[in-house]
């Protein structure tokens, strides 16, 4: 049995994980941004002994903890160097949770790279070596796996697989630089393009749907308009996953995984999504015929990909 | 010692790498591709007994032969898989080989990926367990090493560098996409924007050193131009070194390396394209002070890279 423990802005998801990675017990403290990330912190091992007592379990029959934070994780420290969504800066997680709890292993890892290892180990590249995962949210996420293992690049902070430019001198990404994969492919440009598009033509399906107010058009309306027949609709959603199979094929030509995994919101248009995005990619990626071209494929843990990839951070 | 091989489009370079990682000795054999691929192997296979003979040395004597070649490789097959600049496919490279040498310690790997491992082993990031390296030539070569060790990806054909999209729906690349790093930042690129830029300038002083025959323009006259005040000699240089840092700032949001190295043609410029590219990526990278920003240094090796890359394949 381990611990996974995922930390979000909104809440921290903690997951009792048994060896079949089934999450055996749960438990979602709020997360306090308004304190010193040091009290933070210490909620956290304070809800680890709550959940472990409310499962009948003591520290020493756990095999260790392992956490999964957004932001720039520094593993061989145990420190979150950098996280924007929290806005900390070097939090030492580890040291603060192994004074609080005593003796235990602890790993940490990027959220996003978590997520993927939970869905290699448990979830939709279940069986694979090596996947890379893309979430499609706020942001766009990205984890790689090599081996059955995060791959962390060189030194601390690599893998931001969403701040690789596609579009030299493109839209302005929130990491400072212009034409991001994120400026394109997460949910909050999809809002943005269906935004731009909804306004500039009146009489699209989208205006209806979002009853006339385009701060409440989500990221399911461009794809229902498309469904029911709007063009414009179906221009926003041929925009958005052209761009989305260029980052995706660029990261094929790099890392040339055996699946695909998207996440986040969009990703919640299944094959809705993944079928028409597969088809441009199988024509973008280098070699043609001669590489080995990965399946693109939704996640299927979802929320709990995170929890169990964290556990899956101890290893056995 | 071992022996590295270094295979070219023009010629076949064979070396006997020492333990100091020091060529104590090299054979050089025309590449011929009007030969079935089969007769090409078995002419390596002949210069490597010249080449221990003319040392003094049998295939006893070393400890195994290790080859860099274009292309797609896969490693565990010992075959190369596609080549365009040999128009090979699935050439079974290593069984040929020691079909006529009889058993040998063999291994391959892709040229670039050599090359990468030659400089970390003995050159421009000699100490360095993890590096990007770019060869900036006729095309765009990209090879990572990560804890010293070459990084393939997950399945076969991974680390294809040069064929991320950085200008989605860009210039037309080799590959057959469009935008890749390649179409902007090969030498060959360089010559084609400069070659444009004169074309549309006569007063250029590119015009001039050339001999007003565009067809001869080098990747070393633009920079020439810029260093001597001409105008658009200075915007074709700095267009082309927004493209490479633009591709060298994805790459270390990717991988984090501790130093990029350049290699090929355009290389040759040393500081004098380091120095303004660093400055452009410095500013460019994911978490700015927050995240380590590799030097980008130029090759040390040279043409000795894939020979002695090559050679550090076989493992002590």
């Amino acid at each position: 049995m381990k611990v996974g423990i995922d930390m979000g802005g909104m809440s921290v998801k903690l997951g009792l994980v048994n060896e079949k990675n089934e999450i055996a017990g749960k438990l979602v403290i709020p997360t306090r941004l308004d304190v010193p990330a040091r009290e933070m912190v210490l909620d956290m091992a304070e809800a680890v002994k709550t959940l472990l007592a409310e499962n009948g379990l003591t520290l020493s029959q756990i095999q260790g903890i392992g956490i999964g934070s957004p932001g720039t994780v520094d593993q061989e420290e145990g420190t979150i160097l950098y996280s924007n969504n929290f806005d900390w800066e070097d939090v030492p997680i580890l040291s603060i949770m192994r004074e609080a709890l005593g003796p235990v292993k602890l790993d940490i890892a990027n959220d996003a790279d978590a997520a993927a290892l939970g869905e290699v180990c448990a979830g939709a590249a279940e069986g694979a070596k090596n996947a890379v995962l893309l979430t499609l949210g706020t942001g766009v996420g990205g984890g790689v796996i090599i081996n059955r293992k995060i791959f962390r690049g060189g030194v601390t902070g690599g893998c931001e697989l969403g701040h690789m430019v596609i579009v030299e001198n493109g839209e302005r990404c929130t990491c400072g630089r212009r034409g991001c994969l994120e400026a394109y492919a997460s949910a909050s440009a999809l809002l943005r393009m269906a935004r731009k598009a909804a306004a500039a033509h009146p009489e699209s399906l989208m205006n209806q749907m979002c009853g006339n107010d385009l701060e409440k058009i989500n990221g399911k309306i461009p794809f229902d308009a498309a469904a029911a027949g709007d063009q414009m609709g179906a221009e926003v959603v041929e925009t958005y996953e052209n761009h989305l199979a260029c980052g995706i094929a660029n990261l094929i030509n790099i890392f040339r995984p055996e699946k695909v995994i998207l996440g986040g919101g969009v990703a919640a248009q299944k094959e809705n999504l993944t079928a028409p995005v597969q088809k441009k990619v199988d024509s973008m990626c280098f070699g043609g015929r001669h590489g080995k071209i990965a399946p693109i494929v939704t996640s299927r843990l979802g929320n709990d990909a995170g929890i169990i990839g964290a556990a899956n951070l101890i290893e056995d």
